[in-house]
């Protein structure tokens, strides 16, 4: 399995402001960039939070649909998303017929609102007690013939999978403006490392737009502490 | 007056991690870029909370000392610590004779407490009522001779400056790290803005030492929605 981790933030680490109101970060090259990674993607992973704040669709649009067919792919990629009680809304977009979707529960989910979930047509994978275990998470889904997934947030789900030490590469768009606020969402959220934070090997530096795309593998030379968890 | 913030945080926008401990974001060549930036202002500036954090000295070294004063300056800048109740100890190392020190306090601060600071030696300037106003602080320090600041944070001052429409130009340099904490301090904290981010101009993109310094102005043609209530 292959992860790559892909946001846009501001210099000072925001996804969005406090309120988790969507600001326009990125512009019309970077859209296309990330519309492209998307496309080479068997999959796009999203957290609850993200698909509650934001009801994104998670689709691509022509010319990639064309290219992913003549490949002999869906002509979107699958949507996944991180739903620990299974609180993704029934009309919510990604449960829409463009796409596959599955939804990663843990076993704390409410069986009535999975079942309400796989009405809605949605393939619902149990994965974890409490809250969805990761690992377990992509095990699953590795199972279910997914071998890339491009992760597009929140900063909860970003640092669960960097946590557990399951990204291979990290792609930030970082835009030109300052958003400031303590409680305001960052590209990694979570408890957040206190003594080895994950090292990055820094690959690309290039401007796009008014901002900067910086690219990274994450370092497999030096794990972060939470390995011997796993 | 001409205020730079320089400031080195992870990819995810973190200046430390949770526990308010100093990690190792930037290299030795980005230390002497640092270095230079600090002999070449009038003075330093940091909030309360890194010096409780850090107790950070503040100085410069040779050959900085000697270049100084070959230009009839003090050998290493001016220190200034934003200190709305005057909580600076008063063994913190920025209170030591290799350069005058300006404290800056509230209404709210005790006088006991500004009284001992003065016996240290500082030059306690008081500005706002329950936290320090920071146009009149750089309206104080102009009056004193201060016409250039270099701010090294943190979080919440940075963003104080910001939001007051008070910075020049932003200096970041970003290590490649993950820090991951939704409660570790970031480049910008405070309340944050809700609809009009701070727009920047990225003027500079240099790889140093394993990562990316980024620098920007700030945009003075789309002023932050807080500037009316200057």
């Amino acid at each position: 399995m292959h992860v790559v981790v892909n946001a846009a933030i501001s210099i000072d680490g925001k996804l969005s402001t406090r309120r988790r109101e969507q600001i326009a970060i990125s512009g019309e090259r970077d859209f296309e960039r990330v519309s492209a990674l998307r496309a080479d993607s068997d999959a796009i992973l999203v957290g609850i939070g993200t698909v509650l704040a934001d009801d994104p669709h998670l689709v691509v649009e022509e010319p990639h649909r064309e290219r992913r067919q003549d490949k002999g792919m869906t002509p979107t990629p699958h949507r996944i998303i991180i739903d620990s009680r299974a609180r993704t809304p029934t009309d919510a977009e990604v449960l829409d017929d463009e796409a596959p979707t599955y939804i990663i529960v843990s076993e704390s989910a409410p069986t009535s609102k999975q079942a309400d979930l796989e009405v809605e047509g949605a393939d619902v994978i149990v994965a974890g007690r409490e809250r969805v275990s990761m690992p377990a998470a992509l095990s699953a889904l590795t199972d279910s013939g997914i071998n890339s997934i491009m992760v597009e947030g929140g900063g909860e789900i970003i640092f669960s999978l960097f946590e557990a030490n399951l990204v291979d590469e990290l792609s930030v768009y970082i835009g030109s403006m300052l958003v400031g606020g303590r409680d305001a969402p960052t590209l990694a959220d979570g408890d957040g490392f206190v003594e080895d934070p994950t090292q990055l090997q820094l690959t690309s530096v290039e401007k796009i737009d008014d901002g900067v795309l910086l690219q990274y593998d994450v370092d497999a030379t030096a794990p972060s502490s939470y390995d011997s968890a796993d």
